[in-house]
């Protein structure tokens, strides 16, 4: 730390993304990666977009925008594209949340929501989730302070029912209900639809999982108008080129090639059921996931053992080393065969340790 | 605006960029851009990247950054890059600056440092520049709180020598001495060699210019280790995966083939300094630029008129309504040709009304 940091961050403690290898072979199952490469049309768009780049992108992203609110059902006046999710994030909380309100969200869901909150001087009014990591709904209901919940939640991947949201946007009328649904597309039901009924609701989403693109940075917002125009006079007053020629080529492409992203996350879902099934048979305790992903611990093996077993037979899957959830693994779901792998490891080790 | 905008925003009122076309087949002398396209290797680097997009990029940036400093003739540790240099000015707003300390730029400078201090509180300090838009540098020295100069400044092109920043940098030992320097290649001199002698020093560009990549965001700070950390903290408790990895890769690819981008950035100079004298002799007072830009009056046509009349035309420039600069064209140095038919247009607007 330098002495011209601004005291105001003097405690600031950043997020630490999961480990992106630089070299080996490692079977990666620790960020939520799509195993599957973006289709097509998109490598063909980024490629021709490529030509044009000495030209500043449409800072409004008007094509990107369009495309993306008719696939949302919305209009594009619904619609903020970021360049990706943690940006959208961002901006929400540079608009609406301030040291005068606490905002309140559960003690385990995505890291970055306790990170937001010290950069921007917003006190966290963290509110444990049950035992069984299911969200506690009246904890939200009548708040009186700003909300934010990610569902399907990260790592947990438990997934609130719509009907439940709509209870929490309703119930606090006067303060922005922020869900996260950047895993949305893996078995969820979204709350986009209720966006235009309350004008509370602001809904984030990303490109990074279900469209195969975290490499290209595309996250969005959707909400009424007047919250969009409000994010859209921060960003404007951040980065208002906050995308690239390439990313926006990028998304606009995977918004067309509709059926091949469909058909990847009826996939992925498959997969994700027989792997836990599997770890099932094994030993493992899992949650209801309905993410990418699966969380789970062994009641014989820690968590901490298990990564470092794991990772030293060249699998990276995220192990969190924080209260309530230092004993389970979030593990990716890859293709059927990164996954049959994962199996194999997963019990080679357990059977060794207990012969 | 929506009532859920925090209070501390109600006044904000963000940048507005320059006007980017949609349709019709202007020549756009108006963002300084550059006439010329990436280097080839710039189209191959990422069209290859484009294949990997399902990956996170590496947050940290590793081979840009590598690359970007050999350039530069620093470390990596004295590099952080961004998405545009716009955002490393917002990170440098977040991290140093804030209600405590008014920062202190000239009157006529980039149009977006009052938007930072609005969105982060900061007092702005705004001190005039000389009636012949020279930097009156002792309003700047002992100056008691931090400072952005832009070099050359845009958008009146006039450049500071090194030596004036150096004892701006040094007599301020206490506060962030920012030089925004996204149009060095033009003819300035940078003061990157200073970073390590004076750890205030901190300097940001772009690869939207001179390496011709508007399109893709690439920009950077450039400081000593500790300011640089600093920037990172912000960086990661905002978006860490603030580069695409298309973005990274013509990044890299444009630190390649440096003799292309030299070559260019010689014929705009030249180019210029041809515009200049055949404006001149059409009677326009200009500015001694060292830009990719020309900043330019003429004393028988406002510069709304010369505005209009040129876009009507079909070549689009920019005008600034702002005090003291409103009957000038900021004009950006494009191809030998589209310059000809630029000036072929300027002189008979001025011809066809004053017969």
């Amino acid at each position: 730390m330098s002495r011209f940091l601004s005291r105001r961050h003097k405690n600031l403690v950043p997020y630490v993304p999961g480990e992106q290898p630089r070299e080996g072979s490692f079977i990666k199952l620790n960020t939520n990666e799509s195993p599957f490469p973006p289709s097509p049309l998109v490598l063909e768009r980024v490629r021709e977009e490529a030509a044009a780049l000495r030209l500043y992108p449409d800072p409004d992203a008007r094509r990107l925008r369009e495309k993306l609110a008719a696939h949302l059902g919305v209009t594009p006046e619904n619609v903020l594209v970021t360049n990706g999710s943690d940006e959208a994030l961002a901006f929400a909380f540079l608009a609406f949340f301030d040291e005068e309100t606490p905002v309140r969200f559960p003690d385990i869901t995505y890291g970055f929501y306790p990170v937001y909150c010290s950069l921007c001087g917003v006190t966290a009014d963290i509110r444990p989730l049950r035992e069984d990591f299911t969200v506690c709904v009246d904890d939200y209901i009548a708040a009186g302070r700003p909300i934010i919940l990610a569902n399907p939640n990260a790592p947990t991947g438990l997934f609130l029912p719509v009907s439940d949201i709509e209870r929490i946007a309703a119930s606090n009328p006067d303060h922005i209900v922020l869900i996260d649904e950047a895993y949305i597309d893996f078995g969820g039901e979204s709350a986009v639809p209720l966006i235009n009924r309350y004008e509370n609701l602001l809904v984030v989403g990303t490109f990074s999982k279900s469209r195969s693109l975290a490499g290209a940075r595309i996250g969005y917002a959707v909400a009424s108008p007047p919250l969009i125009q409000d994010l859209d006079t921060i960003r404007n007053s951040f980065n208002p080129y906050n995308l690239s020629r390439m990313s926006m080529a990028a998304g606009e492409a995977a918004l067309i090639e509709q059926a091949y992203y469909t058909n990847n996350c009826l996939e992925i879902v498959r997969v994700r059921e027989k792997t836990a099934e599997r770890l099932k048979k094994l030993g493992f305790v899992l949650t209801d996931s309905r993410a990418n992903f699966l969380f789970a611990r062994h009641p014989k093996h820690s968590g901490r053992d298990l990564y470092s077993g794991l990772r030293g037979r060249g699998i990276l899957v995220r192990w969190f080393n924080r209260p309530r959830i230092s004993e389970y693994l979030r593990i990716t779901i890859g293709t059927a065969e990164q996954m049959n792998t994962f199996l194999k490891e997963v019990q080679s080790i357990i059977e060794r340790e207990e012969p």
